[in-house]
């Protein structure tokens, strides 16, 4: 084997043509059988093997700087810059993250998890080269999908106005089957495509780039003389690359949606494992009365950002039709359209991953909270026990979101109560509000949740107790049981529990009335502690009698955790809580 | 006068071209005369008074739905839209705000204050339309320097998309002169005002705009038949329309970055009235310190995203050349870049208004603090007392930026503890550091602050005292003081005084020892409560024996309020503060 011997990019230079053609293949290859064993991003490792290979070959990394956008690509990448055991060992497959990542490398630059950043980077690190007057190739590896993004076209404007040089190598996958085709950067990427780099009009030229096509973009040998081409350019240039997703991998390259990412699959069949288990979820109960006001309401429309299987498959999007819209991977666009929708009397609905949301607050504050537009937006993944590389945190959503004045922010607790606050949401026109989808199996009570949530931040007694109140905000709600329990069970204490409903207000008249017979409130959340809802307690019972204990995440990024250590780490568990309870009792 | 007559857009239409020149030529009247003495955004309202007039003959609003980007260029709209007076009439100039406003008229659509929502906001309106299979034009009105924000290349993206009716505008007046000629947005725009709309590659139309250039942008007439000519077409059309900035004031003309926007200016000469009062300031200090390291460092350079008066003039500019880089209105790219610059060796610091970095949350997470790159992040006017347009507000930085972890944000009190943090947050290589940059006049104290910053979250008892601790964060620190005098003078209580500096974090070995002889620790913040400083405090000391006041803003889009009611209003005063505090001890 020959990419075993490969363990700087050094050693891929004194390779003949065949021997890199090897390399290609035996890649390939440890990426079918690690990706289809172990899970990960599967499509777009498998359409870039050629390319990273004659990268690696061409340039001289780490002295040229390769910035990976999104660097759910890298793969093969790292094959080449010496952790190729992380991808040929099982025992060593957790060896290295799903990303560039420079604490494991010097050939990787920066952490990254995020679209459409790489350009702002090698902007960065392009105009620090040339104030140290240094010399050496800067070259961003950017997919079609990343382009849709805003920041990606900010950084066009400004590597174009350095004038310096950049490599921006566009490796375009055609994502553009998915998308529409009326306009917009998917079809002006297709017409591109289908006129080989001679469409009479060329966004990359007009902005002022040295553009340049290949059409067979897993050709080596192309790849590698269009490389030697534009080397130590002294001036920006782009590289338009045709790849195929999945390349290699029948079944990838037939369903690329499905062969983006995903876990271990049959390499056979092509099928994955664990393929839907076909039980309901919060997820599927979302995805379901959303359909249904659908068919009720022609101007319910659900809003996505380049992840669309977060709330339909393509079949379901398919039935909606019209009232589906997926804006790329442009979550900026989303939630100001939304914001646009609900201003002109649509109902729309906005599902995002916590961690994606992160690139709205200030569409969220001065588009939607300030004109106070009703639309509703679903917050996936807001939990310690969801996405755990340190990109993907999705937990620091409540300080982010909880203090944008107008929001509602909801926090329910189990189906039927999730499903009343959907209801009300997308039907009410007041508020922004925002909804935080629990994470875990779905619990039902059985019983319909007929609360009234336009009376806001009424918080639920569950239990009527003394001595302490524990507040279970969301999915902490279940916690605060079993620590009542323990309380009872072990020292004859009946605690008062309160299921907040509510992240973005206080319910002060609750607060207040807990003085008389209490001499502790806890706050349970499922996020970080710095900024969250229990330091809104804290800080409104300040000057009260009552003393105050808040438990969350301290805040980090945390890479990889264990989930149920993270919170032991935390102090969250029955045993520690119903320890500092009795201290203060 | 004619003006005068026209209540709403109906009375425009009866009126012959002459009649519709003259509304033109006594709305530019009107315009100099206000802004003149009242102050405002002149320059970009004398280019499209012509366009503005216009618009309102052929279209016919409310229907037809008129959103204008950043809306600072609405003015003539609202003399046109039953809103006259306020530009006539000196005793009502305040009624209206700066920007559109719909609770000041059902011909506003949106609040808006920040560039490049437009597009994003009109995708949604013209959505919203098409569910609802109602049939007029939804028409978005964009500057050319709106169009280096990335949201709105997402909005041409998905208007392009969609397919139906949207009809933008995009009203160049050619910033470009100031930006650097060598690619970008600004260059494709420059291309095609030098080929009348006919340069080989056009941006617009790759993206599959019906495109369309006049240049003769202040020319009433042909205006008037260019958008009758596009009105109520069934696609998207993107008119590049060439305007004046500052059309019809010769001052204005030529100087046109600073008739952007200003206050009263004498009209004969052309000379802002208060143009600079000669005497240093916490901005001025800034500057200075930092021009000062640049000529010491290559490396040093500063970022700002199209407000580069923030720190340096054309002048200042010119003299530090390539150190200095204006991304355009793209903060996405000057915060990431920062990033890059930063990782690759150089000193980054980016000038940025409080409000305005609420672009970037993920940018400042996901890239610089998970990278934990060492750049400096200057945050202008985070202060109840800055900008009070509830479009623009700048206190809600801390919620905002002080959970993001890695981060150091530092509150400096005087002028020189401020420069001794810039020193060390630039030369330091260890963390991302944002600066509060105080708000109000420049307290120096003549000592030079010889603190070693790289000690975090030390804070500094300025007074030790007992029974209560008062911290005063940043602009607020001299209210602690203020506070203490009088707890002092008339209760003979000697308050300890702590100056926090950092933001980011506590200083627990303080807190902790003061229970031995305190009951009471008092937070003040210059921005708002909810998530901010305080609460940290109150969570971390929720169950000991102290107490705990919070003092700030309550969240709300508070506009323009008399800034030192809304502190009045929020409890903030010696006598209040002093009252509550007596209360507690």
């Amino acid at each position: 084997m020959v990419l075993e011997t490969i363990h700087s990019p050094k050693d891929l230079k004194s390779l003949t043509k065949e021997g890199l053609q090897q390399v290609v293949d035996e890649a390939r290859q440890a990426l079918l059988e690690k990706t289809s064993r172990h899970g990960g991003h599967n499509g777009p490792n498998f359409g870039i093997v050629e390319m990273t290979v004659a990268l690696h070959y061409v340039f001289n990394s780490p002295i040229d700087k390769f910035i990976f956008d999104v660097s759910h690509q890298s793969y093969v990448h790292k094959m080449l810059t010496g952790r190729v055991q992380a991808f040929l060992d099982p025992a060593h497959y957790d060896d290295v993250s799903g990303y560039t990542n420079p604490k494991e490398s010097e050939h990787d630059l920066f952490t990254v998890g995020h679209t459409s950043t790489s350009l702002a980077l090698a902007s960065g690190v392009a105009k620090a080269r040339d104030l140290k007057k240094e010399s050496y190739n800067v070259i961003a590896i950017i997919g079609d999908g990343s382009l849709s993004g805003g920041q990606a076209y900010e950084g066009l404007n400004q590597i174009a106005t350095t004038g310096s040089n950049t490599l921006i190598i566009v490796n375009d996958n055609d994502q553009s089957i998915a998308a529409n085709p009326r306009g917009g950067i998917y079809t002006a990427l297709r017409n591109l495509r289908e006129s080989k780099g001679q469409a009479a009009d060329n966004l990359f030229k007009a902005l002022g780039y040295d553009y340049h096509y290949l059409d067979e973009g897993n050709d080596l040998n192309r790849l590698i003389q269009l490389f030697q081409e534009v080397k130590d350019a002294d001036h920006p240039v782009l590289l338009h690359i045709h790849t195929v997703k999945g390349k290699g991998y029948k079944p990838a390259e037939e369903n690329r949606e499905a062969f983006h990412a995903g876990g271990p699959f049959n390499l056979e069949t092509g099928e994955y494992l664990s393929d839907g288990n076909g039980g309901a979820s919060y997820n599927s109960v979302t995805a379901d009365l959303i359909m249904d006001k659908m068919k009720q309401d022609p101007t319910v429309v659900a809003i996505n950002a380049g992840t669309p299987m977060l709330l339909f498959n393509q079949e379901e999007r398919k039935k909606v039709g019209d009232q589906f819209v997926d804006v790329g991977i442009a979550e900026q666009e989303a939630a100001t359209m939304t914001t646009g929708l609900a201003k002109n009397g649509a109902k729309p609905i906005w599902a995002v991953f916590s961690t994606f949301m992160q690139r709205t607050y200030d569409q969220l504050s001065h588009d939607m909270a300030l004109n106070n537009q009703a639309g509703t937006i679903l917050v996936y993944g807001a939990s310690v026990s969801s996405m755990n590389d340190e990109s993907h945190l999705g937990f620091f959503d409540i300080p982010f979101l909880a203090h944008i004045p107008n929001f509602v922010y909801l926090a329910p607790t189990n189906k039927e109560e999730h499903l009343a606050m959907l209801d009300w949401a997308i039907e009410q026109e007041e508020h922004p509000v925002a909804i935080r989808i629990p994470v875990g199996p779905l619990k039902e009570t059985g019983i319909a949740d007929k609360t009234d949530y336009s009376i806001l931040n009424k918080n639920q007694v569950i239990q009527k107790g003394s001595q302490v109140a524990l507040f279970g905000l969301g999915n902490f709600y279940g916690l605060a049981e079993d620590v009542a329990k323990e309380l009872a069970a072990k020292h004859n204490i009946k605690a008062t529990i309160v299921n907040p409903k509510f992240i973005t207000g206080l319910d002060k008249e609750l607060l207040d009335s807990l003085a008389a017979d209490h001499q502790l409130v806890v706050t349970l959340e499922d996020g970080v502690l710095e900024g969250g809802y229990g330091q809104m307690i804290a800080g409104y019972l300040g000057d009260s009698p009552l003393k105050v204990q808040n438990y969350g995440i301290e805040k980090a990024y945390h890479d990889r955790y264990d989930r149920k250590q993270i919170l032991v780490d935390n102090g969250i568990s029955v045993n520690n809580l119903v320890k500092n309870i009795l201290k203060d009792l």
